[in-house]
């Protein structure tokens, strides 16, 4: 756009639900400068009332006793969606029906198959469809790209490890969403797994492996939702892959992808450590030095700022898609989707694995 | 010791063979305070007398022609072993047998059941045994061992990943010792994934996991020999290892140690990239802030000077105890080998796994 072009005119966000994590993605609507937030519904309306006012939404915002009301609210263009995952299912086919655009918190789903009647029916409205997974639109991610694309100094993708764990104590583990069979059943593996998941995916451009194996050694509440777990990916030409996601080991958030050349690592992936500067550090090239005494050449830290935090960047890049759609009635962006079921489907991998007593599991698309 | 006490009377070290990593060890043995080189064997006198100008032996070091001459030499105390691993057997327990303690390049053996004899035969001579893993006696494992001792600050043991890989090249995996089936028959694995097993039994305290299964994804050149693999090792109380090893993908040193309340990390266990000091990374307690924007605290860079290069306290830790059996008659330190014979019973269960078509391993001491 050049400099003399109108601002954009925003997308108007409704919120649906008044999850913790809302608070995060609110602000980033407020922040992002082609979007806006124009309603929250929440099963209170005092509720929905109170956190509007408490987390600075526009004045002008309108507070709902359901969430309903904000899918039939007129002004409503785009939808966030952060309820428990046995929910969205409901919602997010609704709000599609109804023509609203779904930001989706993950887990998106269940299963691939409910996910798969939310991309239909966001498909069937021509609204676009896209997984709240924050730390894709950093900056960094691209830069982090850019290495592993690089033929001299990554060279062939070999293996990927991933962590992202929490330790949030014991009340949460036994009153939180996250751990109930009900709300969010896919518990550690769902609210975690999931981004190490599509850490893999994003390292193997979104190759999907041929077979899932889950560790043996996954960790359940007294229902039976996991609280820890792990697993091998393994692919078509060989390259190896595994992750444990966990609500029982301190937050910690890593990425280490190696190519025959090259290394990256990243240890704030899902979260950077500081909102305006992401680091991480690659090696290329390394030998050992004369007699086996150190490397050369050392690894180095590569810093990428950003503009805005990464979950407004999200919000920025969901918000100019449907303006795409809206004003010039665009085809959505099916990057975001096919992603989305990818990670969904290596979800569904482990689970199964889980389930039938850690065999490998066949991933198909 | 106090200051008024004589210097140690030197252990005397006879080399055996004229391999590059004993250019490493050698400087090391005259850079501890506690020992000297008296003689170096070769299949070839010329080899071994052009090896000790070389290399900065001293002028009175004996060159032999054969091995079993410095075996038979009465001045050398004890052997450093580099030979390739098909011949650790013989060499080993010919040493012990003429009573020469046994400092082993690692792997140290083709099996446990080869380590088996080597061991009685130390044990039946009362000669010291130690496997050359250098960065076990970094001052820098010892902090990191007192991090993960940490009840407050690290809790319990969850999850460690290790990463040992280099990318020698092509001319390598046609040519070199580690990837010929008579002479290094476990391949990557041996070398590169020996330090990995350690690293895991490390953190776990040596306590040794109940299953091991190799990844699916192994590769092997055209002998067979093992050019890259993995495996999750699974403990009796739930933590979860995982390692990859290689000759295919660039070279790379990684501890990652997840505990409940603590994370640690490492990225040059195997050989320091500075050869004075050590850094390893630790978070405690760590909690999203605000927003789930960030984490508190940051995490810390630990850094640990070292007196002398990792291989220089190896051989002065082995050289100590050797003394305390020549001088007092001390029974030898049965450390070293219970843990180089866990680590050899975790190869072997690895190389089995991979060898049954990755099915899970049962590990008995």
């Amino acid at each position: 756009m050049a400099a003399a072009d109108p601002p954009p005119t925003p997308v108007r966000f409704g919120i649906i639900g008044c999850a913790n994590i809302a608070r995060k993605v609110s602000r980033a609507i407020l922040l992002s400068p082609n979007s806006t937030i124009v309603a929250i519904g929440s099963r209170s309306l005092e509720k929905a009332a109170a956190y509007a006012k408490n987390n600075g939404f526009p004045a002008s915002a309108k507070a709902y006793g359901s969430y309903d009301a904000v899918l039939e609210d007129p002004d409503v263009d785009a939808v966030y969606i952060p309820l428990p995952t046995s929910l969205h299912l409901h919602w997010a086919v609704l709000a599609a029906r109804k023509k609203k655009h779904v930001l989706l918190e993950k887990p998106v789903a269940l299963s691939v198959g409910e996910l798969d009647e939310i991309l239909a029916a966001c498909e069937s409205s021509g609204v676009q469809y896209m997984d709240a997974t924050m730390w894709m639109h950093h900056p960094r991610t691209a830069e982090m790209k850019a290495f592993l694309s690089d033929e001299r100094r990554f060279g062939e993708l070999k293996a990927v490890h991933s962590i992202f764990s929490y330790n949030p104590g014991a009340d949460f583990l036994n009153t939180d969403i996250r751990v109930k069979p009900d709300l969010d059943a896919l518990g550690a593996l769902g609210d975690t797994g999931w981004y190490c998941i599509r850490a893999i995916l994003w390292a193997a451009d979104y190759q999907l492996p041929k077979t899932v194996t889950a560790l043996r050694d996954a960790e359940f509440n007294e229902a039976g939702v996991i609280l820890s777990c792990g697993a091998s990916l393994c692919f078509e030409d060989g390259k190896i892959a595994t992750f444990y996601c966990s609500f029982l080991s301190n937050l910690t958030m890593e990425i280490s992808v190696l190519g025959a050349n090259g290394y990256l690592r990243v240890h704030d992936f899902v979260i950077p450590f500081q909102e305006s500067v992401g680091a991480f550090y690659v090696n290329a090239g390394t030998k050992f030095a004369e007699l086996s005494i150190g490397i050369e050449p050392s690894p180095t830290e590569q810093l990428v700022k950003t503009d805005l935090p990464q979950e407004a960047r999200m919000v920025k890049e969901f918000s100019s898609l449907v303006r795409k759609v809206i004003d010039h009635g665009s085809e959505t962006e099916k990057k975001w989707p096919t992603i989305s079921r990818k990670t969904q489907l290596v979800v569904d991998a482990v689970k199964a694995s889980i389930d039938k007593d850690f065999q490998p599991i066949d991933v198909v698309y």
